[in-house]
């Protein structure tokens, strides 16, 4: 079963264009992990945090992902790192247009 | 500009099947929301979590559906309740083949 994982943590920069330049290697590079089907990814310079939205093929996926990817947030120096993963209720999705193919 | 919007509160069910059942009238009803583009609705049985991803055409249509939304999970009960507003990078995002339209 499919599984959204939900990461945010503190960040103070760069953002935006300077965030794009910066990321777009490990972008690609998360096309390789195991199971990922996409990744939104997430940033607020007014509230000073990052993170991702993204959507696995299953579980064990899904926390093997956020293990590797905490301690790699972690030795970048950031911190406040929060990860949940979660079902994805798909008939109450599928009301409201949610982006997830059955 | 779209933004993302984040929310998660604690919440021990109904889940899957019976949550689907309680809350498509409500779900329906989001649909009606002022810049609402999609939900993607989130539970977690293990975590005794719930929330949603939604995206939004702007700013203050998700600011607006945040304080709504936050009064009403208060009103039923719900607690710590967590919501953060995110721009998405969009660029990195059609990378890992995130679900967002430019």
């Amino acid at each position: 079963m499919k599984k959204l994982l939900q990461v945010d943590f503190d960040f103070n920069g760069p953002f935006a264009d300077e965030m794009t330049d910066a990321l777009s290697e490990l972008a690609a590079s998360i096309n390789n992990e195991p199971g990922l089907i996409w990744k939104i990814w997430t940033e607020s310079e007014t509230s000073q945090l990052a993170g991702g939205i993204y959507l696995f093929d299953n579980e064990a996926n899904a926390k093997a992902y956020l293990a590797m990817h905490s301690a790699r947030l972690t030795a970048m120096g950031l911190s406040n790192i929060r990860g949940r993963i979660f079902d994805v209720n798909m008939a109450l999705t599928s009301i409201n247009q949610g982006p997830i193919a059955k």
